[in-house]
């Protein structure tokens, strides 16, 4: 799904001993790309003295073995993943911030935006503070620093920190001595943590991480909680739960996590199946076979095949070497599709068909998509979202920016399947999307971008917009 | 399927004027990948100018936007991806191995192993012949160019040329105005042609480069049939058919080609969803749900689930980030298994689990993904493979190399099942294999593989295993 | 001379409308290699907007044409070079520093450093302040911006921060509209300006990068002065100068400027060669031919054999295709000395030689060209030093660090010798090396790494080490 | 000296026993680098075992680490670096040539040009023989080839292949078990060998190579001589001899050769400054000082200032750190001269200045260099080359190609003298260029560029072009 993007990705390790954090750590980030493919970075603290190492590029390229072998041993890592839609960017506002402040250092690694930015930064500024980045990170920092000054711990100036933080926030964070992982109190982004065999603490944003590292038990982080690690162990600490009504981002079900992780205690493949097993009843269609767009829809697919009783079928072939290639092609455009995407003939060719996928942005892709499926030989295209339309931006985290970005805010959804040559379209209904993380009750989702419910005072982006159009960090891509 | 790798793919485009043949070669060679990713490479003919670029990597490494610029406009390209073992091999045998003659210059890449390439050599040699490569595209170039000096034509040479080559072989060549396609009278490996809306005339292993590049009529080029084109258009020789009794590699569809090419007019995806319903009949199970290991054997899984009327179910994720990213895990070992591939709990756990794949060789993947379902809580696992079990090596361009490395010659199916720890094992039957790509006749197919019934005398590959060792070009990344 | 690092140079671009302001930075950059061969940076800043790019590397390969497109056009813009020695520092402290505050924002880039750094950096991280770097560009940009606060302009606010900054400190800044140059009061490292023929003004810490962009005319910054840049044109102010007495540093002549430079009215090709002249007078000796060491001891040996009316010659060949090549040579140890510098055999059989270098460190590179030129053929080595020997540490910008790796505070001159193999040893007096550079006075100088005799308070060197030995930022080449 | 450019540099070692012959091989092509920067390549020969990497780039940029790891050890290795003009060549013809043939294989890295290439060619072609290249080192390889077949041994077949060759070659070649150095008998390219404390064998094309690796005896091969390396020791073969007069080439003196290199005996350095010391008697003027531009006139200038009793100076300061980074320079234009070479007023400033240089090719560095002394305040500039005009092409292996290209064979030496902006203008005499390597006879020289007395019959040079027009390799670096 081009055009929508979730932001980060985070992940802490403890342990008592100096072993391998820096390895588990990349290990991890692999299983989180997904959640942002722009830059990385990791730091590793052998006893207090802090080793980071950051760029913009995928997990596998920026972080080599020579890197991996430069950040050494450590007993304390943590790491982060960020989103890849503005190409001009760069290095900009890299995580983890590491910094050092008058009782030590921290390295902090978020994922979310907070909706106070602006309020707290001038506040600063106008103390005589500077700079460096235009990223939540550096400010949840400040704010930790200030109130450690009077805190007797890095976890007590944590808890107050929260106070003033309003917004989407989850981060992890390390001290010389600990590590300590924060979901924010309305729970927007996911967070959970477990043992791995050699007893190192792992948290991250999705348990398809801790998976990845063998870890088979996961504990879910709760919506305004606080865990920390030190050498006496876990610490979970609950005074700040339930300050907010929780608003767990339904999104993160629909599309940003990974379909193998659990979320909240819910399966997001599970979900995405619910997904279309509720779109296979809100909008049912005669046909011979349902296939899904890789790879995003292949579970709504399954979900609608076997609840609506029609085959599902392999509809197309991706190409797995592409990466993120980039072509100017020229007199070949068209080719360009057809070189990640390629529709298998046998499965649609005289067939009726019902594809699915998880959402409609701008609407170009989908109707790239159908047409490759009406020229592949499909007699009928019926497409399926496992979604409701994208009405609103999204101020928690998502790139979901501006409403004349959204294909829906613009047209109606007859004039959208015109658009996209499809012979019927259907969106997944408001109430039914709010059912498919059962049993997580309804009432605890956000679903702003779809509704315009939003859950917080909504910040002027404009205003942080201009902040972070100021500064351009080059990247090495350039 | 670790362990088994086709040898090549092969591209050729022709055109009258100049135009952008680089870049169409590099999108179909993009298509072809998965018959190759060890080296590739391109050559391009700009009226009688050839430039070439060959290196080791993928092709969306070798070929980044210099290099196209650099190879420039041209009227014919042809360009050849190889395969990716053996790691020591570096730069050895890149093709298309360009060389000139008394008549002219010519480029070549050709898919596939002679089995008279010693006696060939030999003879050469004691002319005083030097061989700058151990490969078989240097051998043919040596009889064709042997053959220009007394042809009235290049394709005549060719032509001529055939009557020498024995084993499988299947290339294009240019000369400096023309391009020449020929599959060799067994017909091992495929290739196929199409036009493509500017004119061009494209020729490629597999039906998918072609509709990468937006051909829709695919025309089969037969076993032992020459194709030319020139500024005159296209010219079919079949002169050469029928002299040998065709003998298509039927490992073609149930692993080497992707799901979406049609070869000799058959879907590879339908073949393999029919040896999926075959083994569905051949060895049914009471079971929850089908899954197929990614990508190989999800075609056959959806197949085995329809003629089943079990539930077809996404069984893993894979890590779409990864690439060949290799990391020396050390303490977190069993962590690189789970990074690429992870299983989806909510699917199979408490569930009766049919897993479908292509092969099995050495066994230790099996095994490896066997225990990952049942860690993440699948009640039994049934493997079920789309193919009959190897038992001999293959001469013809496939790199199935010794009896000692398949797993099938040293253990009977229930050792391999108790080692794998299924719960049961069934492969495809010999009869069955030979029907999964019907209307083709059975007697059509190579199963030497399978049936140790080779189609064509043996080369003592003992010999030419020597040559290939005593040279050795260290590649880009060593 | 290796072992003894030049912290860094500056440069500092302003015109009144866009212009390639990055690669005239880039080309003055060039010329300011010698400075500082670890990392560099440029920050352009086009109407207020800033666009920055920094990394470890030399300046023509950090800098390559995508990223100086990437930059972009502009109207000031602000560049830096870093010293190279301590390869595990990477990333760390990287300039110019780019910040944002209260009234705007900031680019900032420095030569020096600072005696007061732990007492400023303590009062601020007091007042919860947190540190990116462990860099004085850093902690200048939290005293500019706090003066800032309550200052009309930043260059009052410039000029009143001036008053908290004790040591060495020479830097350029940039705001949204001003280019700002200041020279500490001490003068220690050279500054200076000139005027382009596009109208452009440059800022650089040596003549040579001004006279590589042309400009004929160099304008020398006092001790003390602040030069101010803005669409009024030129602003000089004089209000912080002679508050302490100049101390310029006599290496700056002797080694780290380039022969090329005119610093403070004296040519440094010049001076060196009246350190030869000196030294011919103070140690002189019977011989057939002066050699220097290249490239530091070239202008010495030329300035020796004048005045002792020996024959000038060239003893030496430098391969100037190594850079900064590293080879691991086993059996071949011995060579990697060869590799880089190789007598001329010619020129030394049979000869007493003088042989001229600018400086002993810990004596070992000296040990190995003198047994180079005997084993030549030499049949006398006479070395002379255009300088006194080092007795104790710089505290201003310059990488002298420890007595204990200064083999004048281990050694006599006699054990010395000895060690190094020559047949006699000379070093200039403290007396001459004052003289070198007249007509600047004697008094304005600083020799305190010969004579001890500290124009300032010195720090506690250990304390700061600390920090900086905290937290590591691992470098692209690791 | 920007126009002209020597072909090659070869490299050979033998060793009884396996051992780093590659680290060695990298040395010393290190030290050969000025005699090609285009491409290298390596070949190592483990007791029969070849392994080889080539590709184009400065020997340090190609020969990583992991490269020479991969070369792994050996007993006989040979190495070559390539010329550097025609970017559009790229890996072309890249050296050693390594090719399998009846009897074994070989690897051949050869300097020179053969003058019978075209006849050699055609013959091989009309019997059916193909070309990988358009380079000498492969019809060398199939001449020796050809009479290997009826000789006992390979050292015969290479005597009796010498009797084939006609014009410029020196190659190194390496059987399983042997190594041949050979030294074609006009002898225009230079060779010789010498034995290292380790007992290795060590041929190369200048004797800089040898001492960069320690060894001391350094012995000439002579022209016409086959100097043979095998576990027996060295074998020296002089039947070739004197079948040709020796034509040395007398540009290796002026410009080619490194100078610390002694070669035939004599000192290249000494040669260079006898040059400086003969143009002073032809053209003497009254001066204040004398500078060479560098690095080829810095030995010339001091002969010059020698002879002349005038000071010798250092008047340019090169930048180090620049290599062969290019930048567009767009308004910067005229400072990328600078960037790279800078006056030092303070020597020429009102100074009559006598400027030496090795030659005028196409007269614009002149031109540039002279503008930026009288910038700089020289008062006059006397411009005086080592060597006679160039009038004429050279076949035999450097780089000076068609009279078009040469500013001599255009202008009168007034009007080269008006163009460039000297005050005066003097050339070396062809009398005295014959006699600057006394004691080598002047009759045994070639001086063929100078006075058009071509030692051999001239190639039809249009119809070899042709050949190595039709077929571009691109390069890595495109």
């Amino acid at each position: 799904m081009p055009g929508i993007h979730e932001e980060c990705g985070v992940l802490g390790i403890y342990r008592k001993d100096l072993g391998p954090v820096a390895e588990a750590c990349y290990l991890g980030l692999c299983a989180l790309q997904h959640r942002g493919q722009e830059s990385c970075g990791i730091a590793v603290n052998e006893d207090g003295l802090f080793r980071v190492h950051q760029d913009a590029g995928l997990v596998s390229e920026v972080m080599n073995h020579r890197v991996l072998d430069a950040l050494g041993k450590g007993n304390i890592a943590v790491g982060h993943v960020r989103y890849g839609t503005d190409q001009t960017r760069g290095r900009a506002d890299m995580q983890p911030t590491v910094i050092e402040h008058r009782k030590g250092r921290l390295a902090l690694a978020n994922n979310g935006s907070l909706t106070n930015y602006m309020a707290l930064r001038e506040d600063f500024e106008s103390k005589g503070f500077l700079f460096h980045t235009t990223g939540d990170a550096e400010i949840i920092s400040c704010v930790i620093t200030r109130e450690r000054l009077t805190s007797p711990s890095i976890e007590q100036a944590v808890l107050k920190a929260m106070n003033y933080l309003q917004g989407s926030f989850t981060f992890v964070l390390m001290s010389p001595r600990k590590l300590i992982a924060v979901r924010g109190p309305s729970g927007f982004r996911p967070l959970c943590y477990g043992r791995a065999d050699d007893g190192s603490f792992v948290v991250a944003s999705e348990s398809c991480a801790l998976t990845t590292l063998g870890i088979t038990e996961i504990i879910d982080i709760k919506p305004g909680e606080m865990v920390m690690f030190d050498e006496k162990g876990v610490h979970h600490n609950t005074s700040q739960m339930g300050k907010k009504k929780p608003s767990i981002c339904v999104f993160e079900y629909i599309y940003f996590a990974r379909p193998d992780s659990v979320l909240d205690g819910v399966s997001v493949h599970a979900a995405r199946a619910a997904a279309g097993e509720y779109l296979a009843k809100e909008h049912p269609v005669e046909a011979d076979i349902v296939i899904g767009v890789p790879d995003s829809g292949i579970d709504g697919a399954i979900g609608y095949a076997r609840a609506a009783r029609i085959n599902y079928g392999m509809g197309f072939v991706k190409n797995k070497y592409i990466g993120r290639t980039f072509i100017n092609p020229g007199e070949w455009r068209k080719a360009s599709v057809h070189i990640k995407l390629s529709p298998v003939s046998a499965v649609v060719k005289d067939k009726r068909v019902v594809l699915v996928d998880d959402s409609i942005v701008r609407g170009t892709t989908s109707e790239l998509i159908v047409g490759m499926l009406k020229k592949a030989g499909a007699k009928e295209v019926h497409l399926r979202i496992t979604a409701p339309p994208f009405m609103n931006p999204c101020y928690y985290g998502t790139d979901i920016k501006s409403k004349d970005s959204l294909i829906a805010c613009r047209m109606s959804q007859e004039e959208i399947r015109k658009k996209i040559g499809a012979d019927s379209l259907g969106f997944l209904s408001l109430e039914a999307v709010r059912k498919i993380a059962a049993p997580i009750p309804e009432s605890h989702f956000c679903s702003a971008c779809f509704d315009g419910k939003y859950p917080t005072d909504i910040p002027d982006t404009m205003e942080r917009d201009r902040y972070s159009k100021r500064l351009v960090r080059v990247g090495e891509n350039v």
